[in-house]
């Protein structure tokens, strides 16, 4: 006696997770060296050393028991301010420490933020290619779950089918940008597109469809490419964050909910927020990360590393004959099947081990995706297999 | 449009934070040394100097992208490991990595299983006094949350009332020993007794009813009572623990679930918490503690201080006449309003500088609740006033 979906969601886990498993398996047999990973979106820059110091000093200087204790459900106050105060350095925000609320990372975040807006027969709208995980975290709250098809290939949005996909029961779409999977940074023309359709729909019906913007990779961009801030362009717009990637600190789940005071309803939906956070089991992010936090909210990742992949990635893909969407963000590659079929495709990818995500979880059965977080060196000797593989599609 | 429930349970914050929060304000104006808080429990022992150390030495000595990196969703084996070596050293429990789950505490553990557990139309009892976030744990799971009155004075099962509450929707009851906010632990003799109703019932109703035991001040224990361990009593619970009291870090979130493997369906359950987490947004545990944890699951806390603050105030209470529940285990006291009003000697307390919580959403409500995590000195201070308080009810 159990609950059936439950079991199914914990039984069935990720499509990626049974991948990098394999890939583990494989390396145990034929040595690490001999397997191209390229599934796990596990940052590989470096933690910040400041981040690192700022450790060691909490722990050498602030007594434990404020260092380990409870914080507040919303979080630090000074954590809360320091990340306001970043956010209108750079984008002249107008946030205020009480329109943050501190959370473990984007994934809770995104569930409380889904559960607060979620009211009876509503739907929450994603856009292709999208994180696998939507899906459970929109149905968990109660919601359904609604997809719109890719923009290939530039994926940007699709206005047309995202405007046939509204309807009165659309409560929130969720803006992933830059995008994982597919490295792609929405354009403020895109955006403001967007604002203009749901402040129409909006109207229609007579009630705020929110952007839920989920924007782990807000910083990780490359060529000059700035990731437009979303409330500056839509009011109705909850930010989810994390510092997983920008301060390469995914497994200590630290990050945050902003709901900018211009948000329809924003000190209700904060409250839900914080509702819906509590009934599902949130009491504060960790301690010592939301002190780092204060003290590191204004740094900025070193892409340096990430662009040397990218671009060698894209450029030798390019070359062997691949169709790529050119990353402009993130450190995820989305790269077309040969012939169209994605799950072939990482088959016999993996078949000469390199081992790649089918899009097909992520609403893109036609790509796969690589995650190009790994050494440089190992990324220059796949580019002759990836040739071979496209050779065998001739 | 946001979704309602969600919003009062966010908007009415808990009693307790409340009271806090009041005491806060009150300290700002007369003087901290003059408001006597008790209404938190945060943890106010040390945090062990050994944690401190393992901290600072695995900053020192490990490679960051793997001691900040995501870890697998059910945890670091390494720190499974310890937890299921140190079960097995302390209670023959006969555990093994693969049934536990490492989480963000208690709470999301609770969440997990609640989730897990609830099929259409279950009930999920508590025994009052009991924690009260169960009801919205339960309530946000889709279960019906059913109380089962204290038993007064003793606080342990009262079992007449617990087989009157019990139905073929039951599917689990929550144990909390030592128990928040009555500091009471359940004897042996009682879990005996409760085995046996359960084992009755769930043949009778066809399906096993799970105990969920919620363990966070397991090694909490004064007067060399131990916690007796349920699985070894009834196999068919499921063990929610965190290091929050034992290890003093509330704040840092890090806890488990543990199925045995003797517990009913106990694979299919493990997955069933699982696939719960993950709709919840679970990603893993903050993962630096999770690297502490595989080196001090084996620590216990040193209870001098906790023990001298209890023998004081219980002994203080009961010279000035008060009803007092002994406590045997955490760091609560659970006194009786003298006319048996909570609500109003809390309030007359609060008059007086002395915050208590009132037992009301504990399901009690003529006793209210202390929690001794203060200095000696203030407790001791204190010990007047309470005298004045029954004074003032003669």
């Amino acid at each position: 006696m159990y609950n059936q979906k439950a079991y199914e969601l914990g039984a069935n886990g990720s499509c990626i997770r049974e991948l990098y498993a394999y890939g583990r398996q494989r390396a145990a047999l034929i040595g690490d060296e001999n397997v191209f990973d390229f599934t796990q979106g596990n940052p590989s820059n470096p933690t910040p050393k400041k981040v690192e110091e700022t450790v060691q000093s909490l722990m050498a200087d602030m007594n434990p028991l404020e260092l380990h204790g409870y914080t507040s459900a919303v979080g630090d106050p000074a954590a809360r301010q320091a990340i306001a105060d970043d956010l209108n350095a750079r984008f002249d925000a107008g946030a205020s420490a009480d329109e943050l609320f501190l959370c473990c990372g984007t994934t809770p975040a995104l569930a409380a933020v889904f559960g607060a807006l979620t009211v009876p027969g509503a739907q929450i709208v994603a856009l292709a290619p999208f994180f696998p995980e939507y899906r459970p975290l929109a149905e968990g709250a109660g919601a359904s779950f609604v997809v719109v098809p890719p923009d290939i290939p530039d994926f940007q949005i699709p206005m047309g089918a995202l405007e046939a996909a509204l309807t009165e029961h659309t409560v929130a779409v969720i803006v992933n940008s830059p995008n994982n999977p597919a490295g792609t940074v929405y354009t403020e023309k895109t955006l403001r597109a967007l604002a203009q359709l749901l402040e129409e729909k909006s109207r229609q019906y007579g009630h705020p469809i929110y952007i839920v913007a989920d924007e782990p990779y807000r910083e990780l961009t490359y060529d000059g490419v700035q990731t437009p801030f979303i409330p500056n362009i839509y009011p109705n717009t909850v930010v989810c964050y994390s510092y997983s990637k920008s301060l390469t600190l995914a497994g200590e789940r630290i990050g945050y909910v902003y709901v900018p005071k211009q948000a329809q309803d924003s000190k209700a939906l904060y409250a839900a927020v914080s509702g819906t956070a509590r009934a599902i089991g949130h009491i504060c992010a960790p301690s010592l990360w939301q002190k780092v936090i204060a003290r590191c909210a204004h740094l900025r990742p070193d892409m340096t590393a990430y662009d040397k992949n990218r671009r060698a990635l894209y450029e030798g893909l390019t070359a062997a004959g691949y169709e790529v969407a050119k990353p402009q963000g993130a450190f995820y590659l989305f790269v077309k099947a040969p012939d169209g079929d994605a799950m072939a495709f990482a088959e016999r990818a993996k078949n000469m081990d390199i081992i790649l995500v089918p899009g097909n979880d992520f609403g893109c059965s036609a790509y796969c995706r690589l995650c190009y977080c790994v050494s440089y060196e190992k990324l220059q000797r796949s580019l002759p297999r990836f040739r071979e593989l496209i050779e065998s599609y001739r």
